[in-house]
């Protein structure tokens, strides 16, 4: 497998991505081909002095950089020899079977849904973000801030689509959906979700457990949770505060609020496109870009695209 | 002043109401007449017992209970010598000057609206919740539930009270209104953010910060966070989740932390009726229902539903 690994994107770039490239190759038993994309006067030198060496390693050289005030579409179009704007061309082209990048959100919003194309089927794509619950287990909320606005229809799909992420990525079982609401009963909630209920109810797909409450995030009723991008956006950024606070009150060491670090999740892929795309924090640091590579290595290998089209042509 | 205190609401009444009263009075400095409405059969042995006596003390007596899954404008015309019924009556006639439950939130909202009636101006009333500042600030968030769908001059007009409640009830003067969104440019948000967005921003009677995001609930950015009921809700029990993480970790003891705990705020006043009325948890215990009392006082004392009348008048 091809994994392409934009080594410009992020703001401790190149150096993180350098480091996290040396954390994912400590550990022997990888074998994906990582292609690295970057200005290789910049990147060569950094992986000679922190010698990252392997057979699998490939430097593809990307003098451009997008950066993150840019126009998204004005800059993919500008600069081709950006390393998104490569990285979407190796993907679209099938030299890598995954891209990663750190860099500019919107750029790679539109390389997902322009150069790779959304799954036949799939009204918008989405993103996700990763709860950590009490009880060691992981959940994921979507969408986590791509759909401000949502139709029924749409959270009817994040739902197939984050039970499939569930399934392949965390090995959840049968993964639980649960609706993002106001209350447990059915007919509780805003316009939105009383009309997205029965739409779950009746999806033959998923495993929907009803309606789940601001309460149930951390604990175990729900392993996805759908919601429109603008509550899932509040919520991913409180959930991230949670962690600052922890760290602010000394209890950053504690084994649970330490999961809430975002660098234990790496990035978010983009769900609903047809090949596996994951954007990175802005901060991205090492262990990030680490877990970054490690989850689109479980979705290659899973081939969770392929199965969501399977899913999505019947 | 006069506050009516409904001793059969919660779960934990009317012991924790008693106890609530004890702790209250054993403040000297409080003045305020309470009027314990509740079945005096139940709460005389109980006022006896915990020898709870003042002659600030009047006892009402209410033979019937409205249940926590009656309807509520069926229970609350149904059952006129309830708690909450006389307490309404009470506070229509002007004999108390605010009513304080934690029975059914419904008959609480209906006896309010109906009874009480909103303020001339206001588009509908609005609960909101408290947010403990890391800084040791206080902040409150509305709507936190009560209009899950809303219109921006809803949003418009929550602003105006919470600044009202922030200034009179927390004593922050000039109170930092801020629009809960997924980013802080103008323009961000769903449809409903953007355009209650420029409303804010004119509204002359408030002061206007911006947009506000998940991760700065507990800092200082904002005294005043305007959001609709569905997201406030979310937020809300999402907030009392983290106390009970903290708790589950060992931390509840840590003063930051313990400040999530509801019984520091007491209960959600519905803001936007011509007189105060406080709602309390349904797992109310003595030091809530101390605090409520407290706030009733506060609201009292401030006229705060005499400057909101003033204030929707212009």
């Amino acid at each position: 497998m091809n994994i392409g690994f934009d080594m410009m994107g992020g703001d401790f770039a190149p150096l993180e991505a350098v480091k996290g490239l040396q954390l994912y190759l400590s550990d022997n038993t990888r074998t994906a081909s990582i292609y690295c994309i970057g200005d290789e006067t910049l990147v060569k030198p950094l992986l000679e002095e922190y010698q990252v060496t392997s057979p699998n390693l490939h430097l593809i050289h990307a003098p451009e950089v997008i950066g993150y005030h840019e126009h998204p579409t004005k800059a993919l179009k500008e600069k081709q020899r950006s390393s998104i704007a490569i990285g979407f061309h190796l993907l679209a082209t099938g030299k890598i079977d995954a891209f990663i990048s750190a860099g500019n959100t919107g750029a790679m919003l539109v390389g997902a849904m322009f150069s790779i194309k959304t799954i036949p089927g799939v009204l918008r794509p989405t993103i996700s973000t990763v709860v950590p619950k009490i009880n060691g287990g992981t959940g994921i909320i979507m969408d986590a801030g791509l759909n401000s606005d949502c139709k029924p229809e749409q959270l009817d799909q994040f739902a197939i689509l984050g039970s499939l992420y569930a399934g392949n990525i965390f090995n959840i079982e049968n993964p639980k959906v649960g609706l993002m609401n106001v209350g447990e009963e059915e007919g509780k909630g805003n316009i939105l979700a009383q009309a997205t209920y029965p739409l779950l109810k009746a999806n033959t797909k998923i495993n929907f457990i009803g309606n789940i409450e601001g309460r149930d995030l951390f604990n175990d009723k729900a392993d996805v949770i759908v919601c429109d991008g603008f509550t899932g956006n509040i919520i991913l950024k409180m959930a991230e505060s949670v962690y600052d606070l922890a760290q602010q009150r000394g209890f950053a060491n504690d084994e649970y609020f330490a999961r809430f670090h975002y660098e234990n999740y790496g990035g978010t892929p983009v769900l609903g496109v047809a090949k596996p795309v994951i954007i990175g924090h802005g901060i991205s640091n090492a262990k990030a870009f680490k877990n970054m590579i490690a989850v689109a290595e479980k979705m290659i290998e899973s081939d969770i695209c392929g199965k969501m089209t399977e899913l999505f042509k019947s």
